[in-house]
C-alpha cells in the first residue's frame, strides 16, 4: 500500500521531532498504523538553517502555500504557530480537501469554530492531540475515553513554564523575577514570556477541553485569566504552613447557571497527586459522573513529547483511510499480520534491583562474608541497613538494596549467604524498581 | 437514525452500572456517538432477583444463547466473567457478525489470541476497555494515544484489592490476614480472594497490556505471579525507613532479548507519584521513547468507573457505525449539529475557595471586625491564622482560608476589610480548590 504522505509547515523544534520519531520509530509506526507514513516536504523560513539539520530527501521550500497546495499531500501537519497565517494556512489545505494535524492551541481556541465548520464541509480531519498537554493524550481520553460520562469538572496545570518557575520558587525561595530570569536562561521560558507567565497559554488549553468536555464552541474570550508574576513568597510560605501549594490551573466545571473558565494561580491540598506535579510536568484531572476523577500526567512540552502526540494523530488519520472501518484500530495494537515473535523472559533472566532482609548472628566477619559473596555474583549494593539487636538478642536483622541485577545470580547469593553458619533461617527477597529511566 | 441495539450478558454491579449510566447520560452519549445507545435484552441468572432491579421495558432471559443469537443486537456486552461459558458465548457472538464488548480480562489473556483472530474474520469489533484498570482509558492510551512510540516498559498499580490491603498495612500497622478480613467484610475482596492477593488478576491484565505495548500474541502462561500474602510489617517497616513504599506492581518491560513479564510486591521510591496512589485506586506508568513517562490514575474497579469503560467502548462502535469514516469522532466530542448553549460565567458569578492575606494594625478587635463583615456575606471560614509581629512591628500578617463563596462576595468583603481603620494596604487575594469532589 503507497505511503501517506505528510508535509509540515515548520521544521523547528517539533517539526524536527515529528520528522526524527517518524524515521527512528517506522517500522513500529507502520506495524500500527497498517501503512508507511513519510514526511516528503517541509515549509522553512531560512532555507541555508534548514539544510543543515533536515533528514536526508526531504524537499524543502520557504514558501508554505507549495506545501499546502501540494497535489501529492496528504496530510498537513501545522506547526508555525500564531493565530494569522495558520489560519489562511489551515483553512487552505482543508479547502484543498487535505487532513490537518496540528499543535496550534491559540489558533484553535480563537479559530477552532471556523476551522471545525470548514473541515466538516470539506470531509476532512482536523486533529490536536498535540495543542494540551503535550504528549500526554489527553483530546484522546476525553472525547474517546471519557464519552460515558457527563463531565462534571477538569482542572489542570497545562503550562510547563510557569509551572517549572512555581516550583523552583517554592524549593528554593527564590522570588518571581529571578527564577523567570533563570528559566529564560536555561530555554524553559522565551524572551517575551508573557502568553506562559499570565496565564494565556493555559487559557488557550482550557478553551479547549472546555468544549470538549461539555459539547460547547470555543469561547476563548469569555475565560478569565490570571498568571503568577505578582506571586510572592510570603504566600507560598503561609499556603505550605496550612497544608497547600500553589499552582497555576486550568478549571472549567460545570455549574447549574453555566461554565467555569478560569486560569489563576491556586491553593491545591498537598496530598493531592497534582499538588506533587512538579517543574515542566504537566498533569491534568477530570471528573466525570461514572468514572470519578481520573489523571493524567507527562511531559507538556519539548521536542518528542509533542511530536508523541502530532504522530498520533497521524497514525490516526493513517488508520481511517487504511483499514476496514470494522478493523480501524488493530484489536492488539498492531496489524495482525505483524505481531512479532519477542521471547517472554523466564524470571530467573529478569534484571531489577533487589532488597534482601536476612537475620544473622552478630558475630564479627558476618558482613564481610556476605559482601564477598555478593561481590563475587556482580552484585552491587546500593544501601544497606543493619539494626540494632533486642537487649539480650543474639541476632539482628540487616537489610541489603543491591543495584540492578539479574534475578538468577541474586539467587545465588541468597543459597550461598543462607548456607553461612553466622545466617539464620531463610532470607527475605523483595524486587525494587526506580522507575526513573 | 435507529438506535443500536445492546444485549448484557450480566446484569449483577457492572452490568447494573451500565444500564444506569447509559439511561442516565442517554442524551449525552446520543450527542457524542451521534445516535442512541439503548439495552434491549439481559441475560440473569436469577430472573425474579433480577426483576426487582431491572429499569422498566428491559426484556430479561435466564438463556444467554438468546442474546448472542437475538436478530436485533448489534453489540453483545459479555460482564459473566471466567473463561469456559464466556469463550462460547463470544465466539458464538462474533460468528453471529455481533460486535463484542467485553469487560472479562481472563478471557482475553487466555483465549484473546482465538477471539481476536475470529474477530478479524468475521469483520467484527471486540472491545475491551474495561478489562484494565476500570474507567481509566489506558488501552486506548496504549492502542491509539501513544502510537508513535516504542513502549519501553509499563509499571501499574492494577489490581485495586491488593493495593487497597497494602495502603491499610502501611497506614495502621496491621497484619495482611487482618486487614484481608476487614476487605472482605467491606466487599472490596472476594469470599475466595486468590485471584486478587496472588497477582493472578493483576497478571491477566498485564498480559494485555504488554500484548498492546509490544506487538506480541496474549502470553498469560509465561507471565511470573507473586503476590502479597506473605509480606510482613516487617519488610514494610524496613522498606519506609529505606525511603520507599511497597505496591504490588505489574510490570512488563522490552529488553534486548525479550519481553520480562512480572507481577510481585515491589520497593518504589516515596517521591514516585505511583507510590502515593493508595486504596482501591489503580495507576499505570508507561515510558515511550518519544513521549518519556505518562502516567494515569483513577478508580480500577467498581459498578460505575468500569461501566464507564464500557460504554466508551459501546459509543466507539457506534460512531465507527454511525459517522463518515472522516468524522468517526466528532472534532468537538459532540456532533456539530448538537453543541450545546451553555453560559460561560464571569469570574464574579465563579464559586471556589479563597486564601487572604491581610495586614493589620495588631489592636483589639480587629479580628472581631473582619469575621462580622464576612459572616454578614454570608462566607464561612475554614482556617485562620495569625502570625506573632516581628519585634518592634505593629503590624501583622493574617491569613484566612474561606469555604465556598461567590467571588463577588468576596470581592465586596475584601473591598469592607480594607477600609477599615486597622488595614494596612491591600489584601491578597488567592483560590483554593479542594478538588475532592
Amino acid at each position: 500500500m503507497k505511503p501517506i504522505n505528510v508535509g509540515l509547515l515548520g521544521l523547528g523544534t517539533v517539526g524536527g521531532g515529528v520528522a526524527k520519531v517518524l524515521a527512528r520509530n517506522a517500522e513500529e509506526i507502520s506495524r500500527r498504523a497498517g501503512r508507511a507514513i513519510e514526511v516528503k516536504i517541509a515549509a522553512v523560513r531560512d532555507l541555508d538553517k534548514a539544510r543543515a539539520t533536515a533528514p536526508a530527501g526531504l524537499a524543502l521550500t520557504t514558501d508554505p502555500y507549495a506545501v499546502v497546495d501540494h497535489p501529492d499531500i496528504d496530510i498537513v501537519v501545522e506547526l508555525i504557530g500564531g493565530t494569522s497565517i495558520a489560519r489562511d494556512l489551515v483553512l487552505r489545505a482543508i479547502a484543498n480537501g487535505k487532513h490537518v494535524v496540528t499543535a496550534n492551541k491559540a489558533l484553535l481556541a480563537i479559530h477552532g469554530n471556523e476551522v471545525f465548520a470548514d473541515a466538516q464541509k470539506q470531509g476532512v480531519m482536523v486533529a490536536f492531540e498535540a495543542a494540551v498537554a503535550g504528549g500526554i493524550p489527553i483530546i484522546k481520553a476525553l472525547r474517546e475515553g471519557l464519552s460515558a460520562n457527563r463531565i462534571e469538572w477538569i482542572a489542570g496545570i497545562i503550562n510547563g513554564t510557569s509551572n517549572y518557575i512555581l516550583s523552583e520558587m517554592r524549593d528554593r525561595g527564590a522570588e518571581f523575577g529571578t527564577v523567570l530570569a533563570e528559566a529564560q536562561k536555561l530555554g524553559y521560558a522565551e524572551a517575551d514570556p508573557t502568553f506562559d507567565i499570565e496565564g494565556v497559554d493555559a487559557a488557550h488549553k482550557l478553551t479547549i477541553l472546555a468544549a470538549l468536555a461539555f459539547g460547547i464552541p470555543m469561547q476563548f474570550d469569555k475565560a478569565y485569566l490570571e498568571g503568577i508574576s505578582k506571586l510572592t513568597q510570603e504566600d507560598i510560605g503561609y499556603a505550605e504552613q496550612l497544608g497547600y501549594r500553589i499552582k497555576l490551573l486550568g478549571i472549567t466545571k460545570r455549574k447549574a447557571d453555566g461554565i467555569e473558565l478560569r486560569v489563576h494561580p491556586t491553593l491545591v491540598p498537598e496530598r493531592q497527586i497534582i499538588a506533587n506535579v512538579n517543574g515542566v510536568m504537566n498533569a491534568v484531572m477530570i471528573k466525570g459522573d461514572a468514572v470519578g476523577q481520573t489523571l493524567y500526567s507527562g511531559r507538556g512540552a519539548g521536542a518528542e513529547p509533542t511530536a508523541s502526540a502530532v504522530v498520533a494523530d497521524l497514525v490516526d488519520v493513517t488508520r481511517l483511510l487504511t483499514a476496514d472501518p470494522e478493523h480501524r484500530v488493530p484489536h492488539l495494537a498492531f496489524q495482525p499480520d505483524r505481531l512479532a515473535d519477542l521471547k517472554i523472559l523466564p524470571i530467573e533472566e529478569v534484571e531489577t534491583s533487589y532488597y534482601l532482609r536476612l537475620r544473622a548472628h552478630d558475630r564479627p566477619g558476618v558482613m564481610a562474608d556476605i559482601t564477598r559473596i555478593l561481590a563475587d555474583l556482580s552484585i552491587s549494593i546500593d544501601a544497606m541497613m543493619q539494626k540494632e539487636p533486642a537487649e539480650g538478642e543474639q541476632i539482628v536483622d540487616i537489610i541489603i538494596l543491591t543495584h540492578q541485577a539479574v534475578e538468577r545470580s541474586v539467587d545465588t547469593a541468597i543459597m550461598l549467604i543462607e548456607s553461612l553458619p553466622t545466617i539464620a533461617g531463610k532470607i527475605t527477597k523483595l524486587r525494587l524498581e526506580n522507575l526513573n529511566k
